[in-house]
């Protein structure tokens, strides 16, 4: 039995504690959101599950739990008051921002800090999503497993952002004017996707690679026909989204570039969606994954089934490189590792 | 620098010295093989090594490694008295023999065995490749990382074989009548792929399905046109392949189907060939690698990129679920973890 404190419950948190739900070796111990005294189980869409929701970590009284899924902020800096009272509290830490998949990119200092903590403490930091955490690094490692050498790596997650509401797609832009979108961007509110630097230097640490060059680019999507969702309608002319690029030079060649368009009703202008990685390497490596993978869920099934690596891992702030071959952990069957078993 | 003894120059192993000798942290300490007293570097086409071919294990003399690339035999009998001899000198070992992928499928005893040796040893022991080991098992385990659940797996490999000499082609039973076909099968001389048992069985464990049925049908690949490699021609209506397919059953459900179609010229009759791996689960998800990844360099790859993985990994013969995410090793990096770099 595995104790899980759950902390926060907005839409990854909640599918998250669905999946934990579903686990029957899993125990839910204690829960930390901005719906006080709800019940958990209720707040996520099922059955009472009896742990009430409680709205900071000194209320949860002396609750113990082996492992925290940590579900609240994206930034690094924002994380951390949580991850160190986590460790003081013994508990291993399963984080879904964005920045916290390789928090060495943006936050050296913070990262080392957290590593030596949890170093010292005997427990293990870890930090998944699809998004950073999948489609355009840890997917792309586990291909180049079969190459020789690998000279290029190049990812495209095409995402179809139709089912959000306006909050979420403020920051792509989405339903303005073409010099409203410059404006965002200058102003820093049209910001796109968080993590290219993340991914980068999770491959770029795992292949031995140098980075000495790092840029990124985002150019509007300007629909040229209505684009309409139940949540918003984009006239022609309009930004139905953003096409945001990274890219990582070392020696002077791109050696890594990730391309993550994202929009609302691509269908309306035939835009294929998915997940696409291209290896330059020996051999050479296309992969598509069509359509792209459903983020959310996936962001929260990655996080769950982490639960047995991260509590089998190594001691400190660890990556994607560091961790074993990561897959769904079978309903009721977390953290174990059977010896037996045959065809 | 890690110290690999090389066992085995046929196509694989000579891929993998290739591979070895362009990674300065490796040195290579010794080779065996059946070319006696040739240099290792001039036997694969590369520049002297200053290590010569013995033609045995005892040939070599008081010579130590870390570990053992192991490229010999495809069966785990076969292999068993090489690996003793290995743990015995204190070496980790790496093998490609396929039935090795996974041993308990096939050799739950001889696995066993291998097993409590290498744990006594504190050595580490593990089996890979391409197929199996990552097209039909390790990749798909990966994908469903992103998963809640996931209810069936489903792969196929398609291979184009036009590269291969007659002698690799006749188990496939290429350029036979379909008479002389159902006769090979009957005899046992058409077999079609070895691991399928390997696959079903990694992945059975790791996901904790228990699999109650276990089938496998081979299916002769009839040519409507002639078709023509370097190496062999065969005529209308003779036989250009075979589809070798595996099937593994659990609570009266197909949960795993693996699908095997092998051939010669398949652009000749408008085959595709690829890697396609589908997850049945929440969410569904669809991968296709087209073409499909070379199989002889990704199989040498895939052992030599684990050589840091395996020295590190747990004591015993372990399986795809128990080692780190694999990735290609940085040249002259293998067996290392850096724990600083940044975008």
């Amino acid at each position: 039995m595995v104790r899980v404190l759950h902390w926060g419950v907005g839409e990854i948190g909640s599918r998250a504690a669905r999946m934990l739900m579903d686990r029957p070796q899993i125990q839910i111990v204690g829960a930390i959101s901005h719906q006080v005294g709800e019940d958990l189980g209720r707040a996520v869409g099922r059955a009472s599950s009896g742990v009430e929701i409680v709205g900071a970590p000194e209320d949860l009284g002396d609750v113990e739990g082996d492992l925290c899924l940590l579900a609240t902020y994206q930034r690094v800096p924002d994380l951390v008051p949580q991850i160190e009272w986590l460790l003081d509290r013994g508990m291993n830490v399963i984080a879904s921002g964005e920045e916290m998949i390789f928090p060495w990119a943006s936050h050296p200092d913070l990262a080392e800090a957290i590593d030596a903590k949890a170093r010292a403490a005997g427990l293990t930091v870890y930090g998944t999503g699809i998004n950073p955490g999948f489609s355009m690094d840890a997917l792309a490692l586990c291909l180049t497993s079969c190459c020789a050498s690998v000279t290029r790596i190049e990812a495209t997650r095409a995402s179809d952002f139709s089912h959000y509401g306006p909050g979420p797609l403020r920051s792509l832009g989405v339903g303005l004017t073409p010099e409203e979108f410059r404006t965002g961007l200058e102003e820093g509110w049209v910001d796109g996707h968080i993590g290219f630097r993340e991914s980068i230097g999770a491959i770029a640490r795992a292949l031995g690679w140098e980075i000495e060059e790092y840029r990124e680019e985002i150019e509007p999507i300007v629909t040229a026909v209505e684009r309409r969702t139940p949540h918003v309608t984009v006239e022609p002319g309009r930004i139905a989204g953003c096409t945001h690029t990274a890219e990582a030079l070392s020696g002077g060649d791109v050696v890594i570039r990730l391309n993550h368009p994202q929009q609302i009703e691509p269908s309306a202008e035939d835009a294929e969606m998915g997940d696409f990685v291209t290896i330059h390497g020996d051999p050479p490596i296309t992969a598509r994954i069509t359509p792209e993978i459903q983020g959310g869920q996936a962001t929260a099934a990655r996080m769950v089934n982490a639960i047995g690596s991260v509590i089998d891992g190594p001691p400190g702030l660890v990556a994607m490189d560091e961790l074993t071959l990561p897959f769904v952990t079978p309903l009721g069957r977390p953290g174990t590792r059977a010896r037996a078993g045959s065809a």
